[in-house]
């Protein structure tokens, strides 16, 4: 069902915790594949905000840069978000992790008051003005909110981020693994994937979901 | 099919070029996962050989640990691999990556004449002692050949890896995409993964296979 169709897929760098998480971004490139569908990864070329040693939580005193990082999941495909033009792309996807929170914007310090990477805020305005389907994955739904604002989306069921949504004028959906909410009206696509208790196997259902509705519209 | 039967999965670190291959490393966890299997996540508490680059393939200036890095893909739910008792699992895998040839041996720089780590070594005799099967994606399964000797196993379709694989006294079959080698005799499982020019869809059929191929054998 996809052929010929291309997504363009951002990442906030290479795990969970202080970048893209790793499954879920995997998972989603799985997804665009075996739908027949091709893809091309981008990264903002950003220092991320810190590193976290994902084996205890702390903080490591060391720089890493978000595109060199992406790079990683990319297998070194990957461009520096810049150089996206929405004309090439069918549909755009972001997947999810502390990246998105801490690079993409810093929804994780600043909740609704956060600030968004202007490549980013950019090359979503750029989608959304397109009517191009734009797909999000995990915490990824809060860029669409705060730049789009009246739109409707999910993050799964934690209540304290869905209200934070809600104030910035978009309506939340409660939802289970690998549920889609589809935003007819703007072309929009979310579900939950980690930011509800899941399994790798709700992940990769999760992504199947996402990329499988956004093809019915593309 | 996997009902009760328990995996661990040895990682290298996090990317394709130092580490472990993410794809491969995802698409085992996920094949064991979905038939119904579990698994646990080792690797060994070392400084990585180096840091690439994976953006221009430069090497960094910096030093990472493999077990550190690797929790990136295991989310934090990792044990270092002295912590790793076979009477706990029904089969070991191994992901590929350069980490494995770079990090659990020196194979990427010395070929046959390389060194294992002695807790790879140690992990892989004793499991191979109690008839447990041994699964090998991609370059891995140099290791079975250094460490067993007289075994057969696939690493796809290179010409000069396969020699060198063979001058250790193994045996080696050419293969396809998601093509398994079964050595029977050892319980050995090797399919080759990134060794050939693969697809992300070629790597979870192939993760996919040589899961199923374990599950026929516990």
């Amino acid at each position: 069902m996809g052929a010929n169709k291309k997504f363009a897929v951002i990442l906030s760098g290479c795990g969970v915790f202080d970048g893209a998480e790793i499954h879920e971004s995997v998972m989603t490139l799985y997804a665009i594949a075996k739908y027949g569908a091709s893809y091309e990864i981008f990264a903002p070329d950003m220092e991320q905000h810190h590193v976290i040693n994902h084996l205890d939580g702390s903080e490591m005193k060391e720089k890493r840069n978000v595109l060199i990082e992406a790079a990683r999941i990319a297998r070194g495909k990957i461009k520096p978000l810049n150089e996206f033009n929405p004309e090439f792309f069918d549909g755009l996807i972001l997947p999810g992790g502390f990246g998105v929170a801490k690079n993409l914007c810093t929804w994780a310090f600043d909740g609704p008051n956060c600030t968004i990477h202007p490549q980013v805020e950019s090359v979503i305005k750029k989608m959304h003005k397109l009517k191009k389907p734009i797909g999000a994955l995990c915490i990824s739904p809060v860029l669409l909110a705060k730049v789009l604002g009246n739109v409707t989306v999910t993050i799964g069921k934690d209540v304290s981020t869905a209200q934070a949504i809600e104030s910035l004028g978009a309506k939340h959906q409660s939802t289970g693994h690998a549920q889609v909410v589809v935003d007819e009206k703007n072309m929009l696509f979310t579900t939950p994937c980690y930011m509800l208790d899941a399994t790798i196997v709700d992940i990769a259902e999760g992504a199947k979901a996402i990329v499988s509705e956004m093809l019915k519209w593309i």
